[in-house]
């Protein structure tokens, strides 16, 4: 089976997601939207505000997968360290870029809002980035080689990846079908491991769930080929039927 | 400032998670858990049922911080691949621990359910590991070294990390007082800094709200020094004054 497989990862970035006081919303909003398009979301880090920590992350994921997605770090205040942290990875410069600070200031002009030096902050970007649009707040985001720079609140990291997305080069799409089993993964599990070694290319996941009085599983298939995954849940169906006859 | 410092990191396995199937709810329960008990959660990675990758992650985990726990991957079927994961991570040995048999075979004898091959591969612990209780299911998560391996489903995991926390050493906690600030992030941002920079001891987060039409502000000081960490929002609440009547 010939395919193309685009892969990405995701660095969340800021001391709240690790201190509980703020839940990530992002990074399953990223997973649904990259999986639909595509591209496989293969790692996904959550790192504080911290510079060395953002850089070595970054720098990890961006020379092992094709694309990365961050998000969060890149407001006005002296916490917000993304910019910096992604020049420092590329080895880069950065300063007040004149495309974003043009777009800040007719912003703040028209809305006779003061273009405060923190303000300002938001218009450092990296030497050699593209900017990536924010159609809610003006602040851009920006892209730097494989490397998407976004926001951290949930609907400006959706608007930017809104137009981020058409950019990117998609894979094969990963097709999944899914059977609920009323078995527990123990009783299936034998059976499901044979399934899956005589169906290679496909991926069989078993995921248990449990009401606090029984458990059951969601069996799910996964492949590039629609053929082979279905004959895979078919072989899936049948090793449920001979259960719960048996 | 004199204080115990105690990190950890969590490393959360599955495909699930990765294709957005499945929301991580593990995460930001480990997250409270852990400030409250005064260990820092310091890093977070996900990665998908690939063995390489779980023993990539988990090997620069274990290094850099005082613990890790890990979420996932340990039921019964062929895709629960992270009792081997961590036994190659750790070059240990690893099969059927006479322990989680006996627990597992008790429990299914009592309840009249057939010990299959599959329920077995839920009693391999790597050589040298603890167990750890689990209350909910019987089958065990197990510690070795400064590694907890603990279950996914959340119920599971939430009632082994209830035996696993008072085994753990905990640190100076850290105290978070917080005010809300109706000004955005572009207004306080210069003097929020500037207070940051008079409160060393203190780290001061700024996390904006955006309601779809209007950016407030949550303004939260942390410290392990109570002391401290009043003095300085005493001088974040003198500045929203200063704003408010300016």
């Amino acid at each position: 089976m010939t395919s193309d497989i685009v892969t990405a990862a995701m660095l969340a970035i800021g001391d709240e997601l690790l201190s509980g006081r703020t839940k990530d919303r992002n990074i399953a909003y990223l997973a649904d939207l990259l999986t639909v398009a595509g591209i496989e979301l293969k790692e996904v880090r959550i790192v504080g505000d911290e510079q060395a920590d953002i850089v070595d992350a970054l720098n990890a994921l961006r020379a092992r997968y094709d694309y990365v997605f961050t998000s969060g770090g890149i407001g006005p205040t002296h916490d917000d360290i993304t910019a910096d942290a992604v020049a420092a990875a590329f080895e880069v410069s950065i300063d007040h870029d004149p495309r974003a600070m043009k777009l800040l200031s007719d912003n703040y002009a028209s809305r006779d809002i003061e273009f405060t030096e923190a303000r300002k902050r938001m218009a450092r970007i990296p030497d050699g980035a593209d900017l990536i649009d924010n159609p809610v707040s003006v602040a851009p985001g920006f892209r730097l080689d494989n490397v998407h720079v976004m926001a951290g609140v949930p609907s400006i990291f959706q608007a930017m990846l809104d137009s981020v997305l058409p950019t990117l080069r998609t894979g094969t799409k990963i097709l999944a079908l899914s059977v609920d089993s009323p078995f527990p993964e123990g009783t299936i599990g034998a059976p499901l491991g044979v399934i899956q070694k005589a169906h290679p290319e496909t991926a069989i996941g078993s995921y248990p769930r449990f009401d606090g009085k029984t458990y059951s599983t969601q069996i799910v298939v996964r492949s590039k080929d629609q053929h082979k995954a279905q004959t895979a849940l078919d072989a899936v169906h049948a090793m449920l039927d001979e259960l719960s006859n048996g």
